[in-house]
């Protein structure tokens, strides 16, 4: 049970989207931001963006949201679930670029706190050929789901266990977006 | 200077100002959510959100959002900045209605994680009279801020240390809002 009554049946809309539904004015701005971050015209992809979603949220403990973004990221990466799982176990080792690795050895700076985010880290990303939109994105992306995972657990929203659900959100997601 | 090239004259567009015009498309919802949370119509004053925002952001750390909030809250509570002070030296004490402060707990606890928000913390507000909206919006308040913060503080943004140039952005704040 959420900690407010959302209006909902909570197993119909589990997580965010409960929360979105109670309080549309501010559902808004929220799910046009995930959109123009995670799906906008971009050099990174939207498989690589969630992915720094999902890598965030997992060390922020956000079931709801580290599930969702890895079914997210998986449904859109060559590599699929697999790849998700390696880089949340062991970024150091995990097989992705060295400029990804290095933008989100960015995001984990920003899950602490912003002023982890040194000018080395910054340097590394860019020797890799990150460029300041890539990077600029990168600090929001993290930023924003330190929101986002705050939001979810601080309302106490239902987090479904069965993967088949999240599996079946990736579909909508990349089908028709967050504004849908 | 900025860990990226804002495009901008920094001392002009300090804090959160300068990445809002180097990326428009995020600084669209991101003001849009300032605008709805801390000035749209609600039980709670402009005054008390920003408040609230304004405990998160200093708990954060971050000097150019807690500096910022501080001045827009004063600007905005009959008992100006020393009230201010006053709750973020020492919350328990602080002259607020027990319901604001119940309020402010939660927004402290989200400060740290979503997962410290406890029933407890929630039923005392409720039993000072917290509605389920004032509840909602302090959750996400609090969120938010953990995302402003991070965003301004991961990017390295000037912080001005003039108190008079965060007293001018109040007074625009409050005659003009966030999306002006």
């Amino acid at each position: 049970m959420a900690h407010i009554d959302l209006g909902i049946d909570e197993s119909q809309f589990p997580g965010i989207t409960g929360p979105m539904r109670f309080r549309p004015e501010t559902g808004k701005p929220l799910m046009e931001l995930a959109e123009v971050l995670l799906r906008g015209p971009h050099s990174l992809t939207a498989g690589e963006r969630e992915l720094i979603a999902a890598y965030v949220s997992g060390l922020n403990e956000c079931n709801f949201c580290c599930n969702s973004h890895s079914a997210f990221a998986a449904a859109q990466l060559d590599e699929g679930m697999a790849l998700v799982d390696q880089v949340r176990a062991n970024l150091d080792e995990a097989p992705v670029s060295e400029k990804l690795r290095a933008l989100l050895r960015i995001a984990g700076a920003v899950q602490e706190t912003g002023r982890k985010v040194t000018s080395e880290l910054v340097e590394a990303a860019r020797t890799e050929g990150a460029t300041d939109v890539e990077i600029h994105d990168t600090v929001l992306i993290a930023a924003a789901f330190c929101m986002y995972n705050r939001y979810v657990d601080g309302l106490a929203t239902l987090t479904p266990t069965d993967p088949e659900l999240y599996a079946q959100s990736a579909q909508r997601i990349v089908e028709h977006g967050y504004m849908s």
